[in-house]
């Protein structure tokens, strides 16, 4: 039996750098509120009134808009990649380890940590993604060179590095992730030392990406896992599925009821501003701009792909 | 601009007869499995063996396969009904009483509530359900009357009723409802009577309904609100568009992760065994067995609709 | 093996008068601060400006300074009676049904009822008192006539009575205590009608007592369990002992531990004012100013009780 | 004016080792019942059937009954040491950072500190003896020498020792601690590092002791703060009284309430299987027994100390 469609068609009709233009004008006047992440220097000091965006298409196109070579810290989007790496290691066991269920707390809370004895609710908070961290750790020699090697070959960009400097900012003011770490390690869902994990998982956090990396390191997963550029499987079909079926559920912290209705595509998006979202078998969309909502995610950015969906018609709803 | 695609394309090329039946011997060991809901008499005694699956299509045309004429309890269901009513008598104010976002916690837990001083985190848990069927309350001199002529015409059958024996008997189980409303109404989240929004709120659950009528009833939600019939508005397009969000969210209780991965559409369950999701320009899928999984959703007919996306291609990811 | 002390020892050597005329001069400044409860009318008009102290000792002196014979409502001070009452007709059976810990919430909590499936951890919060009054409820035939009763007796006054106005007041504005006896009775922790329950509850917080009756109908406490004036026993010394200690850790809200350490000795306050505290082998110690503290104490109250022990040397530590 | 009492009476009347015969011979049947802690190794060797009892009185007597000479491990009993140390070095400017009531809560739980932002309920939970031990630490260049100091001058035994071994397994086993020392340092409510404060804690709890010792080492808190020896001051007479009352509502983990029924007098115990009571101005009473009830307060010892204030007539009630 034939499926009815190839998920959601082609994008060959879509002006799209025309589309991105008129998003960055009609979102101009949102470009510098919200409130920068500050809880770190480095964070701390990049201007406000920065806004990029950056489409690349499965037919292996990339448009892009405003700032999109400018690196930043993509912060809790790293978490998607190690996410990736964690299910091709784990494959469902994973699961045992991890929830996959909406959280509704704050992202680094301990309560529902505690009342679900360790096992954190999925892989986008916090403590999610400390364990999927342990698990890499757990099957890499050198995890931090794996996940760089991996990201590089997804982007296609080898100049990508971690900040160090923003990795041991992190580290220095990382006291809630040194209690949920060490929290979980008391329900022995760590396995390696505290200190390693936390080490791995702060410089996942400081991989300094540009709009137009992450619209390339993301593609695979509008595509069922091959590499659009080698055609090669990066992870199977069905864990994709699970990806970003968890981006739809758990992708944008508490604001993923939101975002389904404003935005209606798997998304994540991270304190440094950047927002990825996938359009299965179509594309991925990139937006970056500092400035927070107070739910944590770029003000401008979540505006800039509610309108593109809606420009589009690519939202699912 | 011309959108790309006008959402999921045509139902045309499907041959649903040929995949309902497939997917009724697909699933048919797991029918009679899981427990049927036992805390009212009523629903107790309803036979676990039961199983009925209905298509409805923009075009007009109704697929079924199995019990799909038989009635059941339409539950949490109804939830979905009565938000379309409050949606249009309060429009966006309604956001104010209630949240959007996933809950994280039973959908019948007052702890949540607590914490955020009243206001309940989406329409679709308990606490949330009770504020909807207070608003519908408020703006109407006879709220039952209103819902039953909603869904009566909505699935085009005048001949659906509300089983009075069910809601004498949840009123009579209800004390966590009571509880509950107590609660909001404490945190003045609820303006009419205690007794009131409950006698309502146990009415809209006990609405009887086959698979065919919820197929019907739910279609505007497939069609931009549209009524497919008439092509009269039955709800503006934007609210669709949140509805849908919030099934695909918070719509099948603790397990929308879950469903957003097998699954794949927006949905909605109920503890009678109805399940009914959207899929968006195209159709409706009901399905309907009895015996619950342990997160309250039915087991068939959550395996019957995850293969259903699986043979379609409908799934969103 | 004789006991080293008959407790507390005797109170013929204090000059009672003149320790309470002191402390009524030195507490002044603080008669009419903070806040009177203003849930229900009956209660918000009281004027903040009263004051009135009462000692009651075993030897059957009665000693009153200032506003000691006007009534007030007693509200939670109430409990203790009930739990006299429950106390004898389940024995310690009740314990299966309360806990006996402090509860580090607010009295009105519903959390950790939920966390706690349903036992309130003590008499003295408001679903513990709810669970006490079910018991009473339960094994009388008229449990507001019996109520009367004990505490007409206890006071040796037949002229106390509940005010109407206050308990109809309470029900009306008493959300939250339907919230909570509701709850328990999904918990099947309540075995009669939430409402019979609540109306017995209601009532008994609309007792109407002074200062100098409260200290008669306490003083058993202070004597083991033995009526001071006819020498009959009202309820076990073990019993007496497990209230005095509940009074202790629970009597006073979430202020327990401040009131060990100002006041040293078993108190149970209401929001209407009252405190009424227990010297073991001694006396009873009864002080009323409508003014509340944050944790719902009476301030010019909680400050008197401490010039009291610290004057009189009763304190425990 | 002259209190009526000072306090409880002398103990000259008392038969002392009698009554300390007659309770070992009465919860002889106790004795290695309930769990030893077990994990760290070092304490799980303790044998079980181990029971001894120590009582010093103001006048300078030591009673003791079965093995009081034995050593073991205080572990929270130290928490009444250093809270001595924190009120000297900061007064009740301590109160900002720690609460004086209650928890309701496991003495290790991290939600209650969630909700409180940061601000424990009381010293001697985890969280708060961990602030405790930061602000001995921010007070003095030694904190561990000061530590030792105290306790050997208290007990008059200069032998006392830290066993290294029990502070290393406590460390390389204390995910909870490091947790919630953690959170707390996101609170700022932790000023040293995290490291330091916990291997200063992990210190403390290591103090190997004897029941003797510990009867010793608390009876200036059966004096009003001075020194029975020395008759110097070590601690001002409101922080004595201040101890004692936290004592009394705090100082047996989640089994308080029962503790002020069954005892009635302050007392603080230890996993190690300590008890430590005070009965003010008359004497200290510490048993010790490895057995642990579900509370994890020492199941023949609370039995033996219920027994001696029923015996002697020291309990408040």
């Amino acid at each position: 039996m034939t499926p009815i469609r190839s998920q959601y068609g082609s994008s060959a009709d879509l002006d799209i750098p025309k589309v991105l233009a008129r998003i960055h004008e009609e979102v101009r006047p949102l470009i510098g509120q919200g409130k920068v992440a500050s809880y770190i220097p480095r964070l701390a000091c990049v201007p406000a009134n920065r806004f990029g965006m950056a489409v690349a298409t499965l037919d292996g196109a990339l448009y892009t808009e405003g700032d999109t070579d400018e690196l930043f810290s993509i912060q809790s989007i790293s978490k998607v990649f190690t996410l990736n790496l964690a299910l091709e290691a784990l494959g469902s066991d994973l699961w045992k380890r991890v929830g996959r269920e909406p959280s509704g707390n704050a992202f680094n809370s301990l309560v529902q940590l505690e009342r679900e004895r360790g096992i954190p609710r999925n892989p986008f908070i916090n403590a999610g993604a400390h364990v999927i961290a342990d698990v890499v750790l757990s099957h890499t020699s050198n995890a931090r060179q794996k996940l760089l090697e991996f990201v590089r070959d997804r982007a296609d960009n080898q100049a990508i590095i971690m900040d160090e400097e923003v990795a041991i900012s992190e580290r220095d003011a990382g006291f809630r992730n040194f209690a949920l770490a060490n929290f979980l390690r008391s329900f022995n869902n760590i396995e390696n030392k505290v200190d390693d994990v936390l080490d791995f998982y702060f410089h996942q956090c400081a991989l300094q990406m540009s709009c137009a990396d992450l619209a390339h390191a993301f593609l695979h997963l509008a595509n069922g896992g091959i590499c659009q550029r080698s055609g090669e499987s990066v992870i199977k079909p069905d864990r994709v599925k699970r990806i970003n079926a968890l981006m739809m559920t758990c992708g944008t912290y508490d604001a993923a009821g939101e975002f389904a209705f404003r935005v209606g595509l798997p998304a994540k998006s991270g304190v440094g501003g950047g927002i990825v979202a996938v359009v299965p078998s179509v594309m991925t969309v990139v937006v970056w701009s500092p400035g927070l909502d107070e739910k944590g995610n770029s003000l401008a950015g979540a505006a800039a792909l509610g309108r593109f969906t809606e420009l589009t018609g690519l939202s699912i709803f």
